[in-house]
């Protein structure tokens, strides 16, 4: 299967689930990848079987503690694994394996912020980017594109909708599309009226019904609000205007997204839902290579539904098309709200509305900014965290 | 809206269904499109609104009589669209407009044998086919296609669900497909038992649940030949096993057609029933422009359905997967007897069951030849249907 040369990949967020299941394409195809740099926060047990079965070059641990534990295991004499390795931290470390020339794709797949700069840094060497984290998008969509244009780096999504948007438009003229059908699942809360949400718990918008995540985008997605910031993910992926992305309630998840185009005719892609899928796709595009993935038997299914989603029990939804129009600072500004909400509303800090109505109170309070810079994002973002750890006691 | 230089089209059956509307297309952009040829067998009075609307240099009228009346036409002094036109007849005259060096696209929307000749003269000369005429593929697609390789000529499906399928393909590698699910409405039979169809008549066979379509190809819908003949020619367009195409029953005729890949990805192909959309991509391709096509609203239809098809109460499509997988000249025996059959079933002379029985006596019958050349499946047409006649007394 080798259609390439061996391809030399980093991740940044190699023990999160987007980062495991990386690591899972690069076992089933070592004559296809070869692992350079891996990056983690804290999690430094799974970090080290990591590298005892990747071998990379450098690994980056972000959090400061770990990385001094990490620095400690590596003096003592048993764990052999460590001892040719580059041990970095922070957010230097991740500048540093991002910005690395001798790699071919970087997978970002930490969640936050932080992946922006090392997504910069990567572009700027033209570096194809397999990208996972939103934030990067979401804040700064405008200024990522236009650099991915300047340095001709592609971009490469690995989400399972903004995947099957990318499939759909292969071989076509983005200036064709009509409209982009971003489906949805519906999260844990479909088809629940607003009186029956007020006092939902953690406990039940954890329980997603498809897809096994993370609880920050678990959260997101029973506010829907994963939903709103992949409609700004897609504007700006594929250069379509808000009021032309429309979500598809698709209960079975088994039609990831689609595009109409301006002859009327849309284009779908469908599969099980599994990960690897977009994963693997962006680590060999523009091949396809064989899997084992389990294959969709569309006889077993019988039938698909799509149905609106209720932007009223939904507001989150309804607050991210409201941003993503409004443009500026906003979207920086909803992301960064929504991050510290949802981390309140798991300390049962905050109730299920308390999310979008706080969002709604740093986006009419901030200083709003036409066309920000990087450096103006990152302030935002953190103006934002400051002033909603403040009004939420 | 003029994406190209004008395109010079020439069309073989310009009064039947897809004939006209392939002119619909034409009417609507006429900053796209001029015509050179139109042919037509005996249907003269449209044939002469068309000239007037759309000016060939020449026509083509396939039977002689009415050749001869519309020469007759000419000579009055008050038919004045027809003084400065060419009037040629049968397949030397389809022949003489295929092989024109000057047009951009043949679209091929005769019914019936007489496709293929025309076709492989247009393909000599590398001239793009908008192929609606079945027969070609079905009965020669080795040929064709080795032809089409040969002269590097396009062959651009106009069928909904070859339309589909090519979309779906659009800027893939055809080696990474798996499988080719080939939709189907069912047919006006679907869901009924072997019982319920032995006395099944040609009016009930003929009502079509989704598309308007001619008698011929609605019969086939009815008996499922009409899917048969397209899984046979999705074989040659797309170079995938009669084994790896899947016939899916899917009622609401709304997806048109899907590939699997071998990643395990499925893309498909979605829209509103209507054969302008094909035949408009045929005319545009690779471009899609603007229409006013209707678009289809996922939110009305709320479901979409698969069921397998039943081979026992359809065994038309049975005999023609065993005639694509036994190869040779099969396909050409088993066209050719289901055509003469379902003459013979509009005319009320046999069943609904003495189709597909008919055929399989013809397939054992027929002297086989496994690589035959054009003169030879030519002959064997016109055996089987000698031999079709002789038996249905």
């Amino acid at each position: 299967m080798s259609l390439n040369k061996l391809k030399t990949i980093s991740i940044l967020g190699s023990t999160g689930s987007i980062g495991t299941q990386t690591l899972d394409v690069v076992r089933n195809h070592p004559d296809m990848f070869k692992v350079e740099s891996l990056s983690v926060n804290t999690n430094i047990d799974i970090l080290i079987e990591q590298i005892k079965e990747f071998n990379p070059k450098t690994v980056v641990v972000y959090n400061e503690k770990s990385f001094e534990q990490l620095t400690k295991l590596k003096k003592q004499e048993n764990i052999t694994c460590l001892k040719s390795i580059e041990i970095l931290k922070g957010m230097d470390g991740l500048i540093k394996i991002s910005s690395s020339k001798t790699i071919d794709i970087l997978v970002t797949a930490v969640v936050g912020m932080i992946g922006l700069l090392p997504t910069m840094e990567a572009i700027k060497n033209s570096t194809t980017i397999a990208l996972a984290n939103k934030e990067t998008l979401v804040t700064a969509g405008k200024l990522v594109m236009e650099a991915a244009i300047k340095y001709n780096a592609k971009i490469l999504p690995v989400d399972s909708e903004h995947s099957a948007i990318f499939q759909c438009l292969n071989g076509e003229n983005y200036k064709e599309i009509d409209k982009i059908l971003l489906t949805a699942s519906g999260g844990p809360f479909r088809g629940k009226s607003k009186g029956d949400l007020l006092n939902a718990t953690k406990d039940s918008a954890l329980k997603h019904p498809k897809w096994n995540m993370g609880k920050k985008i678990s959260i997101d997605s029973s506010t829907l609000m994963n939903k709103g910031l992949e409609v700004i993910e897609a504007k700006w992926l594929f250069g379509v205007e808000a009021d032309d992305i429309i979500v598809h309630v698709h209960p079975e998840s088994l039609i990831h997204s689609m595009v109409q185009f301006k002859d009327s005719s849309i284009i779908a892609q469908i599969g099980c839902p599994d990960m690897r899928v977009p994963i693997q796709y962006a680590m060999t595009y523009p091949n396809r290579i064989e899997s084992n993935f389990k294959r969709l038997d569309l006889f077993e299914i019988s039938s698909l539904h799509f149905e609106k989603p209720d932007l009223e029990v939904f507001p989150c939804l309804k607050l991210a098309y409201k941003a993503l129009k409004h443009g500026g600072t906003d979207c920086a500004v909803l992301n960064a709200a929504n991050e510290v909400l949802v981390e309140k509303f798991l300390e049962d800090r905050i109730g299920f509305y308390d999310i979008p109505k706080f969002i709604e109170y740093a986006l009419n309070e901030h200083t709003f900014i036409e066309n920000p810079n990087l450096q103006e994002i990152l302030e935002v973002d953190s103006w934002t965290r400051d002033y909603i750890e403040k009004i939420v006691k």
